[in-house]
């Protein structure tokens, strides 16, 4: 018997049917003679509905009272999810945020799980009873009602897996499991069947939407075996796990993109201490995630720095760097809002030279220039001119073997 | 500087705009000095939304469950009228059940307040924020959240009112005061300035729909003045406070009807000690609130039971009540569900004689018949036909000089 953490998504529990089947999928595990722990997030379209009142009612909505108005969606999932449990002749119990104690840090809208005290929920499964959880929403220790941001609720599937000691947890989704690219974009693309930790926290915050960044950084720390998996067939879904020897037979893994970059450049920074601090320390203060930095090689003291901010968060960023490059002397501010990200990631490339030359050459011989780079030991980054993303990322996925099943073997050698 | 409390309906919170409404008129308030909390509903139609989903999912929804998913219509008002006031340059905060406290039984649907520690709340007026309070929730001792049935925010805001030991507590609604009679039954019918709580709680009692009992029973037992307003007019409205001696000039304030009754008749019962215990006992564990109860005289050993129950609780209570009177060997059970109840009610009964018997003599002359009678101090209850009602609460409204201004004064000779 074993304790398994299921979460469904929006698109799982986006009706009174999906429901019932997410009931049925439920009670299936718990006749296996599982404990089942349930963590669902709003029904579909309702966390946007709930946005529109907000941003209609207020200019300038608080996130406090945001996030208060944003957590009733997962509340009434609950709810209903619960019901049609009981409904199905099984046993279930809700909980909110703040009945299983997820207490988070005073960041609304945003903000971090800091600790989960389980024990009512122990107690739910000690009488037979289905938890069903709320995901994406917590409690500061004010006891305001806090929200976990977009995605959160695979971060809270993992984190109560984690403080139960789970045996696995398992995140249902609308699509069956974790690809070697977007197969929207890339029609050969593979699911995998087993991805480590690493690599999908690379593919994850490179822009691949299957799985929250948050949630695998969890599952990686707490080494909670995460199944991805479809609410719709019963495919067995792709395990993200801890790494072993095989894996490291493939060099690449997958292709990820983002197209919500966009490139700012300072010109001619004096090349002093302090300098890049200057720039940087505003921008985290106005909480604006930098991505990728490049520092050129400095020439008369003076060097161009580039960087990449989210799309939305342009404006914002260009107005506080425009008045920092001025205190600094810096030449001016460039920006260019249509660049984006692609990039492959490969625990086997620890092992392997040459990767990052490999994609240059293959992005070369489609006529597409390299922007910038970036590179950390399981992956390789280039910013590209973004109406090359999708012949990047095909060319890419052909190149490093991931098409199809007999590419795969290809690449093996 | 006075501490006002001011709760808001369904109605008035019913969009955005009337939201906007609310904080305008919260925030006139708080210019004019006073300390304010606000206690809000769900928009109007957000608590038939999430019933039918309820509904929907389950043939015997659990209370629990759906009271998780209920009590979701008031946290979205809560936010969203927070967001309002700061949106109009004001300091608000919002508190859910949970947050105040609002400790409850776990009789969930139907919860009844316990406690309430309203020291956040004092918190928050000390900063000058506006406290936007969740009606109609709460949170039972183990933490479960529980609602307080239909009109239950009304009982919040009295109950917060008392807690707080606010100066005055205002009921917004979309009528403009506590009328005589329904002016939709009677065009005569006049609003009062001036109401005890005992005369308000009989008619609320009796199916006038502006207040709820039990606010009104706790704004008795707290001696909280409580005004019945509208919230879309700059009217006065009604006072409700303690009777004083020039209340007692008018004998008849005001006349209620309910047409949600249904009568129960146990034919030819043995006329022991023990046999009425024995039929209302499974009828108080079924929770059937039984009202009106007549016996006749007892007539070679045996009796007729009557008594009136919900027009909903007929089959269930019809049910129980055939077992019972199987087992005392009663001859059998008749039942009605076309009757209606129509009352008098006023504090200057106590000092005039012969007010039933007016009644009766008014309801005779329309050619009404009454099937049962209650009395009490301050009121007269008559089942009639239910086809009869309009016409009797015409009838008595117009013999008791409530009728108009002039007949008021008239009445008073």
């Amino acid at each position: 018997m074993a304790l398994i953490v299921q979460k469904y998504g929006g698109t799982s529990v986006g009706n009174i049917d999906r429901m019932r089947n997410v009931a049925k999928r439920a009670l299936a595990t718990r006749k296996q003679g599982h404990d089942v722990v349930l963590v669902v997030s709003a029904m579909s379209g309702e966390t946007n509905r709930l946005l529109k009142l907000v941003n209609e009612i207020a200019k300038r909505p608080s996130e406090r009272e945001s996030d208060v108005v944003i957590a009733t969606g997962e509340q009434v999932s609950v709810g209903l999810v619960s019901l049609a449990i009981q409904d199905q002749r099984g046993k279930a119990r809700s909980f909110l945020g703040h009945q299983v104690r997820i207490t988070t840090d005073s960041a609304f809208s945003k903000a971090r799980i800091k600790s989960i005290d389980a024990e009512k929920v122990f107690e739910a499964l000690k009488k037979g009873e289905i938890a069903v959880i709320a995901g994406f929403q917590g409690q500061d220790e004010d006891g305001n009602v806090t929200t976990l941001g977009r995605g959160g609720s695979d971060t809270t599937a993992v984190a109560i897996a984690a403080a139960l000691k789970a045996d696995s947890c398992e995140i249902y989704t609308d699509v069956d499991g974790v690809y070697t690219t977007d197969p929207n974009v890339c029609p050969k693309a593979r699911k995998l069947d087993r991805i480590s930790y690493e690599e999908m926290l690379e593919l994850a915050s490179l822009g691949a939407k299957v799985l929250q960044i948050r949630s695998v950084e969890f599952a990686m720390k707490y080494r909670v075996p995460l199944w991805v998996k479809s609410s719709f067939t019963d495919d067995p879904g792709t395990l993200v796990c801890a790494e072993d020897a095989s894996m490291e037979d493939l060099v690449v893994s997958g292709i990820a993109y983002d197209k919500n970059e966009a490139k700012i450049a300072v010109r001619a920074v004096p090349d002093i201490p302090g300098v890049a601090a200057k720039i940087f320390g505003p921008l985290a203060d106005a909480n604006i995630v930098v991505d990728l930095i490049v520092q050129n090689v400095s020439k008369d003291g003076k060097t161009d720095l580039t960087f990449t901010v989210g799309r939305t968060d342009l404006t914002k960023a260009t107005d506080i760097v425009k008045k920092v490059a001025k205190s600094v002397k810096a030449h001016g501010v460039e920006t260019d809002d249509s660049v984006a990200k692609v990039s492959i990631v490969g625990v086997g490339m620890r092992n392997h030279s040459g990767v990052a030359a490999k994609m240059f050459q293959v992005l070369a011989k489609e006529g597409i220039n390299v922007q910038m780079i970036s590179t950390s030991e399981i992956k390789v980054s280039s910013v590209i001119e973004e109406k090359y993303v999708e012949l990047a990322v095909r060319a890419l996925h052909t190149a490093f073997g991931l098409d199809g099943a007999e590419a795969k073997k290809a690449a093996r050698a």
